[in-house]
């Protein structure tokens, strides 16, 4: 099937956002082996509307719309796509019902305008929105497909997935499959390097893509079904596990550090503590993420001044003093106070300069120092970390969690010195 | 003048990378008061290529696209476009020096294939690229425009900028400027109920768009130069702000919650601590991702843990046991508890449930306690959030920073008890 996307929202062609509704159906698309060969943008407005749709009805299978369904004057995407396929919008009384116990369990007013929202094609299929007040809607007419589903990414991608993708399943003929994995402690070029002549084999096939602080492979197979495809990528998986080790921290799109590490401190029994200066609460709040992290984590320091350092993590005035802050004497105590305090199993310290301000020759924006604490080990690591204030953060939480991960897994190393960790790994 | 973006690319189409570049052409067209009103995304393929700028050439006066002009076989953006506007390509001797110059400069082998990239449609507008090897055109053609920009951002933007804005900036007859309020406390449907009218007027404009948590409003307006369009903003601003109040919390696009707090707590001179057990250190997180924050934020506890909220904020067992971690009782506590450890002018305490799992019938996912204590207040609010975990969080976030600002400007209201807090704003 050919599909083409269409986004609907003045905003969009405004620049005010990026459309990154129309990059992740796309993938989703691409998954299931079904071909985009144009996506469009327009704005608010049916008349460009339904230009739109007849250039994209001439030349696609499906149609897929994000975007103009919500309760404002100017959200007439709905309406304007059943006028488009000959159809009414009628209420549809299990979405009504939706809306008013939303707006009734938050103990909110709803404007009348609101019910517009539950009128629905008549004879189309509803998608329930999960996180939000707008149902989607798949209508099926002459042989095309048209799906409308809601603006909001937060909205959107769960009903792509939830609702759009099984429906889309049934009316594929072979199917792309992917398998994502996901790398921490090799850089992209360092690691296309090391993999060598896989990543050339046209099927399956091995893309590496670099996100911030990480990078993931994506093993992609395409195939009659779901199984072959994945029996297919076994053997190319095995390969890249042999080559990259234990850099793989986890498998999947949506797999994340802080996942790992919750999962690994489960399994182990284990728990940690944090605490952190220049992170601010970062690696708290990821692992938090996480739900039930409550199991394995039990108290997070955010010690943002000198005075709470010596306070809450008991760090020695002096070493302050004579070291500074930012310095790997502060951050061997912090995370052994992090440890005391908390009663966990693992202490993890942080403290560094995020930048822009506050770096001076000796102690550059991006210097961070880690330390972690367990029975295992007692031992800093030294970061140089570019980027902006955002990113210095950033990449600095993951590395505190790969160290926990790798403190779990008993592969953390220290180098000649037994109280300097060995995080060099393979960029 | 209508413009109508084509971004040219497979890798777009397969979702393999965000469209960026329809933004940040958008953005300035936008702010040449030049209207886009359709975006489209086609593959490297010479005939959707062609279909597209049939449709585009047949209801715009401009089409800038993007992608396609590098040295690959499948880089044919230029030899399309010349093409379609009935021109050949000939070898252009200033760029073809240039490209010449580049690789010898960086001593590097050119291949042959490379010195396509410098033939050039005849009598264009050839455009200098200081960033990469492949010039822009601009072709004029039946009182159309048809502009060429490389693919990759770091080369379009500049050139955008450099060379794309000056050339169309004397085409102008009028600019668009836009302003924006960011508004947390009053619903999008809600808010648009409020302002009514306003909404309707045509220039300048009022836009309402929801935002996670939060709203904004855009006032926009259309005018002969930048000056002017500014004047035009000042009395529908004026009305907004007298219709929506506190409510409006900061000004401009990039402006956040966490930015407006630090700013008042510095202006005023006062400081916060935070406790946490739902956010588990989100609030910290943002209040440092300003820079700066040192200065009005010293500690942060994330008290995970019924034990760490005994231990580290003093809250009563009795309290935990006779009402529970989330309980209006224990926000209560925790915020006092909170603002004594830290020595903090303003302790702001946060337990609730953020689900998935941990709901029952009667403490629900999203059932959030946010308690806050000062000099002038000491008092808990109750919040029934919806959303996924990450929506509470971030929702849960925002209202606490939003005390914390009301608190210091003073607006900051209980209910008929003095320690209830009024938050129901205009929801």
């Amino acid at each position: 099937m050919n599909f083409e996307i269409i986004s609907i929202g003045t905003e969009i062609l405004l620049g005010q956002i990026v459309n990154t509704n129309a990059r992740d159906i796309s993938i989703m698309l691409s998954d299931l082996g079904m071909n985009v060969y144009y996506t469009t943008v327009v704005g608010d407005n049916p008349e460009r509307l339904k230009e739109a749709l007849e250039v994209a009805a001439s030349r696609a299978d499906g149609i897929i719309t994000t975007g103009g369904l919500g309760p404002t004057k100017d959200d007439l995407s709905k309406e304007t796509i059943a006028e488009f396929c000959g159809l009414r919008c009628v209420p549809h009384e299990e979405s009504r019902q939706r809306l008013l116990d939303r707006f009734k369990k938050m103990n909110r007013y709803m404007p009348e305008s609101n019910l517009k929202q539950a009128d629905m094609p008549e004879g189309c299929i509803v998608l329930k929105n999960n996180n939000g007040t707008a149902p989607g809607a798949i209508i099926e007419k002459d042989e095309k497909v048209f799906i409308m589903l809601p603006g909001p990414p937060s909205e959107m991608k769960p009903m792509l997935y939830e609702s759009v993708k099984p429906y889309l399943e049934k009316k594929a003929d072979s199917v792309i499959h992917s398998k994502v994995l996901r790398v921490f402690g090799v850089g992209e070029s360092a690691a296309e390097e090391k993999v060598g002549d896989l990543i050339n084999q046209t099927n399956p096939t091995l893309a590496p893509y670099a996100k911030t602080g990480e990078m993931e492979f994506r093993l992609t197979a395409k195939a009659k079904n779901r199984k072959e495809a994945e029996e297919m990528l076994i053997p190319l998986e095995e390969k890249v596990r042999e080559i990259i080790g234990d850099c793989i921290y986890a498998e999947g799109e949506d797999a994340t550090m802080q996942q790992a590490v919750v999962e690994l401190l489960l399994a182990k029994g284990k728990t940690v503590a944090f605490a952190e200066s220049c992170t601010g609460g970062l690696i708290a709040k990821k692992i938090t993420d996480v739900s039930g992290a409550s199991e394995c984590f039990g108290c997070g320091f955010v010690t943002y001044s000198n005075d709470q350092k010596i306070k809450r993590l008991g760090v020695k005035p002096e070493t302050l003093d004579e070291f500074g802050a930012v310095s790997w004497q502060t951050a061997y105590e912090m995370c052994r106070g992090a440890r005391e305090q908390a009663g966990a199993d693992i202490g993890v310290g942080v403290t560094g300069i995020a930048g822009p301000g506050g770096g001076t020759p000796e102690k550059p924006v991006g210097l961070v120092y880690v330390g972690i604490c367990s029975d295992d080990i007692h031992a800093v690591c030294k970061l140089n970390l570019s980027g902006n204030r955002n990113m210095v953060r950033e990449r600095t939480s993951l590395y505190a969690l790969d160290l926990v991960r790798r403190n779990l897994l008993g592969i953390l190393k220290t180098k000649e010195d037994e109280k300097v960790l060995d995080t060099d790994y393979i960029w």
